[in-house]
């Protein structure tokens, strides 16, 4: 238990105030509360690989609104929520009532009688998504203020239109295991760059949330996109500003080279420009099938003038000796293997599958981590007690 | 613990058979019963209020089947469930073999096996629901009594065609939690009204459970419905008979304003016509679609000629002294807000609108003691214990 | 508990490698290994019924996935992982990113960093579900091994195209209680019999999964169809060797009273032609709905031809003092019941439905203890350390 006792001493020295505070952006958070994030998802990870239950609520809800398909954060949250003793219960739209004309507003309370924590996914529409997830809250606050709810229950930004902090979180947590501690990213050279896809209308929230979260810690951010393949205005803004106050640096380029040119890190993948993404909202909005099939016509002809923008083992060789680690969210779009042409050559992506998987690993860690902090006032505290009632997850 | 020694000496000094009983209409249940449904659930809101673990099963499943979209109940359902330690799973029919012709009889007893309770939605067609769960009740006798399954699961009716128990119910511990005990709902006036909205085909269970269980209670209930927008007789019947024994008053009325005037309490909910559901019930049976639509334009023009029952604020100023306790099932038809024209008006609503939610926030503890009374013989005993065990929801 | 040590001290006599072993085929398993199967599950409906808690995990994920419809077999996975602590997450491909073109290979991983058990069912594509079994294995096989999966799940077999061993092996149970041990199988005659039924496509894999399974326990075997309905001819071939190797006997019959004959037991069931199957796997593949209907056509012309392959009163006087147990995987398909003329008359279904309903109860245990065996090395100490920890499921 060694391990645990220097990680709950170096959550004793920072200055968190995530106790009851939702976790939609991570700009919205300090440097002592990312680390402490960090922090208490290495305590989790570390006793579930020893066996030690981590079960703290003895009964307990989680409401997990997935507005769009997944696989690996719907797995990450139910193994999130399952590994502190929440049981998920999935808030289908479909088959709710919502269609009736029902508020947000009221849902949000409705859901949240005996709820703990409330997982959130809403990425496909470009100014809506973080605006929704506010939305809620702000019910949830009403709620709890005028004695509707007994408790008020975080929030988790499951991905949203501007960031996808459980995503950019977990990136950062494989960076730091991968470099030894996140003391050693200070100075990598990270390149955040557009890649050539197949198809169209990826969300902007992962690379926003790469450069809005990486320039926090000191590093060299290269994002780089073909010319218009712009993200939010705002949140480029921001990492400037990261960057500036963490003593990192911030670049934008329209080279994919020029981006690998000496990367320690390199994070190549596909996204639609800002500009497409308002006109597919705008159709989206109103149900204009011919005019999203129109666009998405344009667009991938459009996106067929990059199909240089690959990652390669040619451009792999430009990067500080040839062997930067690559970087994914998955599903990748590798060429030849899902698609004909796309974000990444076979080779270069098989070479660094194993990473790309372990990357992916932390995330449950990080979402239970991002819960553990909602829930718990003094989280070294609760960890230290985790441990010494020694109770073990799985009998035996 | 004072509070909860309170309750379990009621609840011991009533005369129930609960245990091992299905909760299908609440008018198969004494007053005694009633009573102790709502003390039980009193106690466990209590608990979860004080972070008191009441978890009674280690480990149990519960299974739920919405033959109809839900929100409200399928959160307060899984909410319940899990406060009490079962584990929820869906009955999704659609992803089930009993398109193949599996009788009735035989799922029921293939979902049993090792199943605590049963929680069942079957609201849609007139004549049907409640049909449907004895149905199930009957199967489930027969599997238990042939040593087919090792324990009879309950049934708790989440609505039906005739009655809608677990929200009847956590309507009246609303208001003897408004009212400051049930005693004190002896002779308050509560209007029970249809009332005018844009859709049509909506189910008969709200007013006629609320009529059903308020006439227990010595309540004057009123019912008020434009011309020919009866309910199911015997139920109408039913309630003049309840009111009757209970000492309250029980009147149909052709006016709002009439069921309005000097009302303690207002409930005013659109419903369709007993006579357009059993239309509608033919028409659904045999998918006649253009049938179907035809009755929906017939029955919408109809209901446009009622647009006055609206629940306005003129219409408030009738009731005792015009502070009437303004009461909702939810999702009301806003006017201006969820819908051009409604049940009710916006001004009204949203003064009351933190009732209503707090009034929809009894519902997971009125299920959650439907299962305990039906799982648990000596249910003040098992709260006693519960309590003494000492062990907290959330750890900490 | 005198029961539960009897169970246990007979575990300890079997020489069993379950424990982290996949179960996929019947035949890839001991004698020992399935009787300790048999054992477990016996021990685990003990514990049950006797209401001993047997929740071995006090945190811990179990996946479903389900690529074909399923009641019995979905509530059977659900119930015994409740059961042992598992809380089931489905994996519902049509909301996932599968369809983005992800590997087996990387879903698998992606659903697994915090699982402990896999449930598969895919059973529609012939040479198709038992090497995707085998393929999610490799990978978790490969992530493991790679540090991605801090423990490797196991996989349970919920059915694939090839054998249906949580079917077979409850239908071994029900027999072993039926007749008051495995060792009176010894000898007996059990007819598995193709059956007519208006529907067609039915898998293979129940009566493959029998003619596998019951061939290894010394009973004599008759697999009776009518000409061109074979099954897979590997299994028909290993159904032969199980017979010579134990004693037993196995013959293909194209005569249902032939098979019927002196039989103990009877399990007449409906299933498609091997060829049949073939084709139907490549016009599924290229979602070729003219040939998949005109190749409906075909087969339900030629099933018409067999209508006299019923289970009638008359054919069980055919069997052993006309007094054959009948078994079913159910739903069957019962004359005048659930179709017009199908696998077998009504009155002989009614006087062995309780039969068949008891034999799909062992379903929830089989599968259960092939989680528990895969879970916990010493099966047996396991077994003794949840009776003596003396916890009780239902709290009361």
């Amino acid at each position: 238990m060694k391990n645990i006792h220097q990680i709950t001493d170096k959550i004793k020295g920072l200055h968190s105030n995530l106790f009851a505070n939702d976790f939609l952006l991570t700009w919205d958070k300090t440097e002592d509360e990312l680390r402490q994030t960090l922090l208490v998802a290495e305590a989790l990870k570390y006793m579930r690989d020893h066996n030690i239950a981590t079960r703290c609520f003895d009964s307990g809800l989680a409401v997990s609104n997935f507005r769009d398909n997944s696989t690996r954060t719907r797995f990450s949250f139910a193994s999130a929520c399952n590994l502190l003793g929440l049981e998920v219960q999935d808030m289908d739209e479909s088959k709710s009532q919502i269609a009736h004309g029902e508020t947000v507003r009221e849902t949000a309370n409705m859901i949240s009688f005996l709820t703990d924590i409330i997982g959130i996914r809403d990425d496909m529409f470009l100014g809506e998504g973080h605006t929704y997830m506010k939305e809620v809250g702000d019910a949830l606050d009403d709620g709890f203020k005028n004695g509707v709810l007994p408790q008020r229950p975080g929030i988790v930004n499951l991905q949203c239109d501007i960031d996808h902090p459980t995503q950019s979180m977990a990136d950062l947590m494989h960076l730091a295991d991968y470099y030894g501690g996140l003391e050693n990213l200070k100075g990598k050279k990270i390149a955040m760059t557009w890649a050539y896809s197949p198809s169209y209308g990826k969300p902007l929230s992962v690379p926003q949330g790469i450069i809005g979260l990486m320039t926090r810690f000191g590093m060299e951010v290269d994002l780089a996109y073909p010319e218009g393949y712009t993200l939010i205005p705002e949140v480029v803004e921001l990492a400037g500003k990261n960057a500036a106050a963490s003593g990192g640096k911030f670049r934008v380029v329209n080279s994919m080279e020029d981006a690998f040119a000496n990367a320690d890190i390199v994070y190549p993948k596909s996204w639609a420009p800002f500009a497409v993404m308002q006109r597919r909202t705008e159709l989206l909005k109103n149900s204009d099938k011919e005019g999203l099939n129109a666009l998405e016509q344009e667009c991938l002809g459009n996106n067929a003038r990059f199909k240089s923008w690959e990652c390669t083992e040619e451009k792999m060789r430009l990067t500080k000796d040839g062997k930067a680690l690559y970087m994914h969210c998955l599903p990748a779009d590798i060429s030849g293997v899902s698609c004909k042409e796309g974000e990444v050559q076979n080779s270069v992506f098989e070479r660094y599958r194993i990473e790309t998987y372990k990357e992916a690993g932390f995330k449950p860690y990080i979402i239970a981590a991002m819960i553990f902090n909602n829930k718990f006032k003094d989280a070294a505290a609760m960890l230290g007690r985790l441990c010494e009632r020694n109770k073990r997850r799985v009998k035996g």
